[in-house]
């Protein structure tokens, strides 16, 4: 990079700064958790600082003498993922320092490291400027056996009915768009669905009975699940509109455990030889707010809503410095790859800041799902379970 | 140890690295907070960490030939103590990655490091299978003049009442056990009491008046103390079962203090030739959600419920990285040993998540409870206090 006009030093040494950090090589964490199933790599592989400096310095010292940030980033999460032509492509929740946000694709070579914004946001297309969503956020990417690549991502509108004073409650439906690239990028008519609200819609990458299949979460307010929860599954027939008329959970929340208070599915699920991997979130409450862990269950071949793999408890939930950050005690992942040779890149968000990868193979992950013992529900069975473990060992511990 | 079959080298590495940890000599923690009072201890005597590897792993090479977790534990926390025959007994509150808790005892010689499991958790005996509760926690031992040592712990049910959807609310009441050496259970009838719900139950070591005697937390609800709250004082004429028919709550609640919110008995009193020593928790609520403190006071040799000496403000608060955890800003304690020297041993979780030591002297605690002024209520008056102690201190301070 050549510079033909003297910009401030201070922007000089950030310019500098994000090369050292987006250049920086990812190593395995081996210092902390390990379990075998899944490794956690040291650096995040994007955060706030990872975004161009040129989407946040006016560079012109004449209007910036101070060397100023002008528009600051707060935070880079939640991101949807794409494996495409050899390279790991991320759609990133951008969150300007003024709650709003944005998407942002960045690139890397490895998946581990070496992200990179490209040039621009996406200016996703609205259907109606007047009527656009304050809000949109947590993109889920499938590449449909249709040659499409969708992207489908909550948009959020302030509650028409929300009490006056109310300046909190807002409406959360579904939007959608379509690329081949994720430079261009078509939006198609919002999700259509009999739920009030809508979050966490995931496509399914095949066609199933000819139509288009959807992950969904119905839940009945704002943040409550309410009555609904859970799971859902639907059908349509176009994706131009998506319409679906009727939705049936089949992973429903379920009392004392890791998804009690709600859960949704994560990324769009990959596929197995011997079933669908899905990787969900599943929230409950405690006496310092809601807490977000990530589980995994798998689903049969011939029918993506049946359940024939529930490994009981979570599957990753906030470790050391994830615990804390704008919403605290979360993961949340709305990405994963996996590449032709067998290896799964998760990308998990920690506290709604930052975004981190985790990685696995698909023969680790169902070999987990497979034989990892379902949740027994009571404290009484969990230590019977645990017992026959333990008893079983014996023989490989014995002196 | 000698394995007589090969064990998959991951899992020899986690055998190897457990010892490490548990055969690591703790040192107390000078670096930080250091009021004379209570020493803190660097490492934490017990986490997840500490638990059995063959208590997670199937060490089976061929049904785990990754060498992965199968059953994880999400963390090892609050914790019932006992001093016997020259040990330090923990009966800790273990968690799985399933979210629901057993009992598991570990010991120690030095109650400040080397603390081991036992060979298997603990098979807590059921009164009903079939009713049995979803999850139990938080055991409180009591080694009473009866002659059995009693661990009385909460057990909880989902809430028959909760409005349809509702898979959180839950019903807390007390389980009772007794035990000669902390290996054998013998199950009694749960607690019964007039209220609603009953967390924090504990049972005062000496008979008084000839009845078996209870600190209880009556409570309206799962969560909110509700009208009731403060700690109760209640008889039973058996053990067999446990029946109190009045509770008289005796260390209220109180406005704008640190047990404002919420407040309960910690671990069955020390006797001290000058009155009991309680431990307890305070909460209080914030913007981060409830805030857990740890408090102390005094009652009388002659009625355990008379309270005569109040030190203001908390005793132990959430300190470095006790901050963060599972439930974030509690410190909470169930477990506290007084060996015959005249040492305390005090065993505190940090949000929900680990277990530390701090230790003091039953002389140092009854000079803190006697000496330390009572809370004022109002800041006025603190300030008036403060004043008082800055004023006489001059004399000591002249140049």
């Amino acid at each position: 990079m050549t510079m033909n006009k003297p910009l401030h030093p201070r922007i000089l040494r950030q310019l500098a700064e994000q090369e050292v950090l987006i250049n920086r090589r990812n190593l395995p964490d081996y210092s902390t958790w390990d379990n075998g199933i899944v490794q956690r790599w040291k650096d995040c592989v994007v955060t706030a600082a990872h975004v161009p400096i040129a989407w946040r310095y006016d560079m012109n010292p004449q209007t910036n003498p101070y060397g100023m940030e002008r528009l600051g980033i707060n935070a880079a999460f939640n991101a949807g993922a794409i494996y495409l032509d050899g390279r790991f492509l991320l759609v990133i929740r951008t969150e300007g320092a003024d709650r709003k946000s944005f998407f942002a694709v960045a690139e890397s070579e490895t998946g581990l490291d070496g992200f990179r914004f490209r040039e621009e946001p996406c200016l996703i297309p609205e259907l109606d400027e007047k009527d656009a969503p304050t809000n949109v956020y947590d993109m889920r990417l499938t590449q449909h056996e249709d040659g499409w690549i969708y992207g489908i991502f909550c948009v959020e509108r302030k509650d028409p009915n929300a009490p006056e004073g109310d300046l909190s409650s807002a409406v959360a439906q579904c939007g959608i768009v379509r690329t081949k690239d994720l430079h261009t990028w078509e939006r198609l008519p919002d999700f259509k669905s009999p739920s009030a609200q809508q979050r966490n819609v995931v496509l399914h990458p095949e066609f199933v009975k000819g139509q288009y299949a959807f992950y969904t979460r119905p839940q009945d307010s704002f943040i409550e699940a309410g009555k609904g929860g859970g799971i859902g599954w639907a059908f349509s027939k176009s994706m131009n509109p998506a319409v679906v008329t009727s939705e049936s959970a089949f992973e429903p929340r379920q009392y004392h455990t890791i998804k009690e208070m709600k859960n949704g599915q994560g990324p769009a699920p990959i596929k197995t030889k011997e079933g669908w991997l899905h990787l969900a979130h599943g929230v409950r409450g405690c006496a310092a707010g809601l807490r977000y862990v990530l589980y995994m269950f798998m689903t049969s071949l011939d029918d993506p809503s049946k359940v024939i793999y529930t490994p009981g408890g979570y599957f990753l939930a906030p470790e050391g410095g994830e615990r804390v950050g704008d919403v605290s005690n979360v993961l949340f992942s709305n990405g994963w790859c996996a590449t032709p040779d067998g290896n799964v890149f998760i990308y998990y968000a920690s506290s709604d800041t930052r975004l981190h990868v985790a990685t696995s193979t698909i023969d680790k992950l169902v070999d987990y799902c497979k034989n990892t013992p379902p949740d027994p529900l009571k404290s009484h069975l969990c230590v019977k379970q645990r017992l026959d473990l333990v008893r079983a060992n014996r023989a490989y511990m014995e002196s």
